[in-house]
């Protein structure tokens, strides 16, 4: 049965064995048993829960969690039993992960599902029901390949990767190492390569792939594009939300974050270490190096080569007011003209008053 | 058959029927009887047509409709056989539910589908061919679950609800009575959330669930994540339409709309009876009364404590405008700045002057 | 075995049998065998390349390729073996085409899909494993189903069109000749149609259908509603990129083409011969004639009636810079104001002077 909802596990830990596994400083009693993680809100005696932001300290002080994980600062915050992390959210995450182990699927090749007779595919791998496993095809220990999936010939997949049910990946496309796919990605389609010839859109065939490094997860109907000529590229660490859209021949360097919605057009190459907040747009064609932050709902139009934090947005407000300030938007120019006009002026007057 | 395109029906209904079932007040020849729903510009004498906004009176004139559906003050705008009502367009939905039903499928399972034995469901409901069951589903009276959809372990679709080809719901999560989802439709995927350790993300369990309350409909490819810990709730009779993302933890009141490419961000709390327009995009951990209008493309913030409309959005221009205006942008502080200085300067003047 | 990049592919062309086919004037060794396009930066002996853009004349001047494809100014950028064109980049794609041809199918029903005895389907199509085939579909010669596909009743694909895997057409939608439908792409869902009657919504049905023209391409994830009376129309030739939604009753013009992410709301009327960018997003019921071009990230909020080009982007900066200058965007009304202001003031100390 899976686990959700901060229900019982079956298995529970001693604070003294998860120290003993992560590190830390615990301070109380190491013998307490936790059995699932809750927030600091919901939190009974039979969880474990944790403060990364100091904002939420009030909520620490009525937590009725068996134990909670929370920062060097915090140390005298709570009379619970606790562990002490200078990355409380980082510990929490591999605490929650050892409490909730993904499911492990019975290996094995549905009876529904069809594969190729020259797809490769270890005794150790999950095919599921209604997947279709294309000519070549190479599948690596340990990987679940969903429901309903779809991978076209050439695909590999590589060790321990996941594909939800319904994922569909093209012709020749790679999957890395401990890659997370969720239902609806489509990684391989063609990318929007077209020549305009008299009124007329003319294909350009797509014959680059897609190559995925490790660790990558990718959310529910993301799609990613194979590349024009060369190849789309996604390396390690990635990680993609929900809805996201990466044109051809896109690079993404390495632990690069994206939330949802973005949209990255073709051959935009962006740096490791990067995070896109939701709804941003990055122009094709651009460059931005290593550790930018673009800010939600930003589009990005030029190249960025400096790290940092870069943001577009118009602030909301109320629509009334909105309207009388918008108004003036489509006027600045006449605005600013205005105002060297008053300065010349300016200048006039207290020149004749001297 | 199903019917579209303004063709005929099978069956048709007199006005003195329809307005038996639904009120109103009837004008004209009571034994009129109309079989489809047209717009006022194609009707002809089989169809009943609507006008909701008096800006399309002028169509009314000129409508050969069989009978139309009219607000209170356009009674006397047509000598068509009419029924007049306070919300002509809801009154509209109604008759053209009433001449389209809902095609009922022959219950049963498809041959094809692969159904846990621990799966519940009942003789009336209907499961599609290559659909997959898990553990533990289920399914309500007279529920369909349309081809190819994948329902994980312990999922619960609730009476009446429809779920059209390749619908996807994680385990755990629920649909609510007289639901209905499209086809793409995403429930319960993993939310995004990561925590960053030297340089490298490491996944935290979702291990919430999605709860979908009554009368919900979602669109195409739209894609609703799981909870990281508490459950993504939304609640009944909210509408949302086509490639929308709701992330991890929001929370959709109930009676809220929103139209395609909305982009909601982990841990929103959206109220009651809202309404959000097409591609908006409402960041996360914010809170938004009841009773809020977002205009669309605008991008929220901050929390909205009082009901209204608001907007963010740069008015469009041509381009060449455009691009004069818009290098105004970057320096609007500089403008306040020297229009500061002038002040200062014109209070100077004035002075001196006495 | 598919071909993807640059890898040698079966048939090699001389250059004189290329020019044969397509026309452009040939410099250099006509017996010039080519056998797979690559970009200038990569192309090897047994490539053919091209330059479209003039930015990258350096590059043509360090190439490898067998050959190239040049514009006639650059006849004399380089010694390669060179077709001269007045159109590079479609030549480009037309040679491409050439040498990277559609992988044929082997025509046939694959055994798992399931068909309704109703539906047409002629000798030479293919249909994929899991497809679901609805009663009284009519498939046309040489089109391909792909795996996993569903078409409702009454659906009609016409001659040569490919559909990739999981596309869901629901019924009555009609695909017209060579279309070429991406994985996860959905037509004809039920429209946003919900009228508002004492706090709840009603559905609308939606009885119009999609009607698609000939040599349209739709990208992965892209939605596109069908009508709620009369039909959503995609005509001849147009070009959607993926995760696009086209709500109902849009009607788009021929040879429109539009970038990933881009909304398109209800009853939106878009000309022939248009481009959108992505992310944009165009609001209902409102005109846009010919030839306009939308840039990407625009929000278009009133009709257009005259082509051109039209912008609404807020341009990016440094987030430390936004915050100084986004505070004014709040204020743009009460700084238009306190110009006013001085220049009553100015004019007044003008006319005092004399």
């Amino acid at each position: 049965m899976p686990v959700y909802s901060m229900t019982l596990t079956d298995t529970g830990y001693s604070l003294r064995s998860i120290v003993e596994r992560f590190g830390g400083e615990l301070v109380g009693d190491a013998n307490t048993v936790v059995n699932q993680v809750a927030p600091l809100s919901a939190a009974q005696s039979w969880h474990i829960s944790f403060l990364s932001n100091p904002k939420y300290r009030r909520q620490l002080r009525n937590c009725k969690a068996g134990a909670v994980i929370i920062g060097i600062a915090e140390r005298d915050e709570t009379d619970l039993p606790r562990i002490l992390s200078d990355n409380p959210y980082a510990y929490f995450a591999k605490v929650s992960a050892l409490l909730n182990p993904r499911q492990v699927e019975a290996p094995g090749i549905h009876s529904t599902a069809i594969i190729d007779h020259s797809a490769t595919i270890p005794a150790s791998a999950t095919i599921g029901a209604f997947a279709f496993v294309g000519a070549g095809v190479k599948i690596g220990d340990h990987a679940v390949i969903g429901s309903g999936c779809h991978l076209g010939e050439g695909v590999e997949v590589v060790d321990d990767s996941l594909l939800y049910p319904q994922v569909v990946v093209y012709h020749g496309c790679v999957i890395g190492k401990r890659g997370i796919l969720h239902s609806g990605v489509v990684i391989g389609a063609d990318g929007f390569g077209i020549a305009m010839e008299q009124g007329r859109w003319i294909k350009v065939p797509q014959i680059g792939r897609v190559i995925i490094g490790d660790d990558v997860e990718i959310g529910a109907n993301t799609t990613v594009d194979r590349g024009a000529l060369d190849d789309t590229i996604i390396e390690d660490g990635v990680k993609l939300d929900n809805q996201i859209q990466v044109a051809h021949n896109v690079h993404i360097g390495a632990h690069t974050a994206m939330a949802g919605c973005v949209g990255i057009a073709g051959s935009a190459r962006i740096g490791k270490h990067c995070t896109v907040g939701g709804g941003a747009v990055i122009l094709g064609h651009l460059e931005i190096v290593d550790r930018v932050n673009i800010s939600a709902g930003t589009l990005v139009t030029k190249s960025i080569a400096k790290a940092g934090t870069y943001t577009s947005v118009m602030p909301f407000s109320v629509h009334q007011d909105w309207l009388k300030n918008a108004a003036h938007l489509r006027h600045l120019d006449q605005m600013a003209e205005k105002l060297s006009v008053l300065e010349t002026k300016i200048s006039e007057l207290e020149r004749k008053k001297l």
